[in-house]
């Protein structure tokens, strides 16, 4: 037997239909739904509508902001600061990529950097709007409010995973990376340890320093951590990004682990960059088409696997969900359940 | 016996003289020396004046453009992109460092793209001229003439290491982190290769795809690679990482792996970010102090190392070295003994 799947429409208007219930405005709303289903299309399946419940749950309790607009703190010709006032992540960065496009079409780059946004849920799910208008998009965050990755050589947590996104112009599908800067991330190891289950690999250490598969390690005394990514040998590497990434969220934000912890939410950098401004696009996506073919020409280290592209899996994955329906993580649906019941909205038909 | 010391004075003069007796004008030699020098005052041993005697050669041979300016490909608010006509790298980078920080003034961000560099050095020894003032800087870099790195999964090469290295300014010492987007570099490879050693950990594969910790695998049929950062775990981020480093070098450059090699060089990225334009410099050290000092704070996992911040270790030993003399690598200067001899300059005196 196989699992149920859904038309992405259906679960997108799902989605909008129990944020709009719980008080989001409708724009809002339906920004949020957009990017969480955008998130389950390209199989990103803890960071898709896994995180609806969640942020349902932020709603009601009055830890995500239900309406209004950011705070401008500063506004220079390309760099360009808000404060979120903890509304809708999704919403706040797809508003922000707006404003970054703009800047960027004048100025060569625009920047954003958002404090107080709420959680923005998967990087990945945004840059194809950005790179479909020829434009390098680079989305960077951290969250003050948490900490479970510690300083290379170091026992005590002081970073959260600080991902690193990029949506990159390629002659056929753009590139699209959404990586850590540690080993690992909060929601794989949330995830398999409430599944009993292991690490592909050695990402996680326990609170005595040594390295291991199992993310137990990471919820009983003396509390363990998250590598930094590069592991034991290399770790300084993935501890040197996070600082990196501290430094353009918090920094340029003014506001981050500094300051008390508000609950959850993203300190959030995001920058658009035009290659019209530099030496065209045309000269970019020569450059990046050739580099991409060499790639892919490589010949495999097993034969089975060929070279792929970062987000190649996930942008194919999505046409196809797209077309054929979305395969939801088991878990997610039965979490949505009291939501709909809570709120009167009628679950969505899975495809027959 | 320990080794001979030197005066950086005296290096950087020594270094400037035989620049300028090979045929770079003055403001260019003594753009080099100094980057150089600074090099091995952090102890950056292969990428300080180990770097002098090739230099030379290409000088010599007329692979280093000797004199000029680079030309303006691209010139907009935020974003400028040059050629830099094989000009010595330090020194254009130097330039650009100028261009970028007063754009960063008036638009919040600049940034200089160049493409046709000679060599850049160390990229580490560029950023306190940037910290000093407040500012924030990514300088990133490629070199499209060579590959050693393979993209994850792959066999063949397509990448340089590809290195990210920032500035961050921060309350005591600013955050220097210059790290490779592979596992390690050509540098090191090759000094190890040399000297009949191994590598710290596997961070290279043979040409079957299997890890080593002997860099000997780069250099025998069928060649192996050098693995990118994460290793043959999670080897997608460093792949990842190098891809984005392309685009915003040579993809930006409009110049690169799509076109005919023209000998060792390197297409740069340099971007400064004025903390002032965004929520102010004073948020933006209270935020990178308290990450700084949550770093420090951290228990070690070995009592007998404390946690360090990127680049503590090089700006104390470049501070100490200054004062005490540079203990420079033990073949740099018979390296350059017949460069003194042939350009007619003086060995500087070792230190008593």
């Amino acid at each position: 037997m196989s699992s149920p799947t859904y038309r992405a429409e259906d679960l997108a208007a799902f989605a909008s239909q129990l944020l709009h219930a719980a008080g989001l405005p409708e724009d809002k709303a339906q920004a949020v739904s957009t990017i969480l289903v955008e998130g389950d299309l390209m199989g990103h399946s803890t960071h898709g509508l896994a995180l609806l419940a969640p942020y349902l749950g932020e709603i009601e309790r009055g830890a995500m902001t239900r309406a209004g607009h950011p705070t401008v703190i500063a506004d220079a010709p390309a760099a360009v600061t808000w404060d979120g006032r903890r509304l809708p992540g999704p919403w706040l960065v797809l508003q922000a990529m707006d404003l970054a496009t703009e800047r960027a079409r004048r100025c060569g780059t625009g920047t954003v950097v958002i404090r107080r946004s709420h959680h923005i849920a998967c990087l990945a799910a945004y840059h194809r709007r950005a790179t479909e208008q020829g434009l390098l998009m680079l989305l960077i965050c951290s969250d003050p409010n948490a900490a479970s990755v510690a300083p290379f050589g170091g026992l005590d947590p002081v970073f959260t995973p600080n991902p690193v996104s990029a949506g990159i112009p390629a002659p056929d599908l753009p590139v699209v990376l959404d990586i850590s800067t540690a080993a690992t991330t909060n929601g794989l190891t949330n995830r398999l340890h409430q599944e009993g289950r292991r690490l592909p690999a050695a990402w996680v250490m326990d609170g005595h320093g040594r390295p291991s598969d199992d993310p137990a390690v990471l919820f009983r005394e003396p509390k363990g951590t998250i590598l930094p990514l590069g592991g034991t040998d290399a770790g300084h590497k993935g501890y040197g990004l996070s600082l990196l990434v501290e430094a353009v969220t918090g920094g340029l934000a003014g506001h981050g682990r500094a300051d008390p912890p508000e609950g959850w939410g993203a300190t959030v950098f995001l920058q658009i960059m035009d290659p019209r401004a530099f030496a065209g696009l045309d000269a970019f996506m020569r450059q990046t088409g050739a580099v991409a073919q060499r790639c892919r020409a490589a010949r495999p280290a097993d034969d089975a696997r060929p070279v792929r592209l970062p987000g190649e899996q996930g942008l194919k994955l999505a046409a196809q969900q797209r077309e054929r329906g979305v395969a939801l993580y088991p878990a997610i649906m039965p979490s949505l359940q009291p939501w709909a019941d809570k709120l009167g909205v009628a679950l969505p038909a899975a495809r027959p």
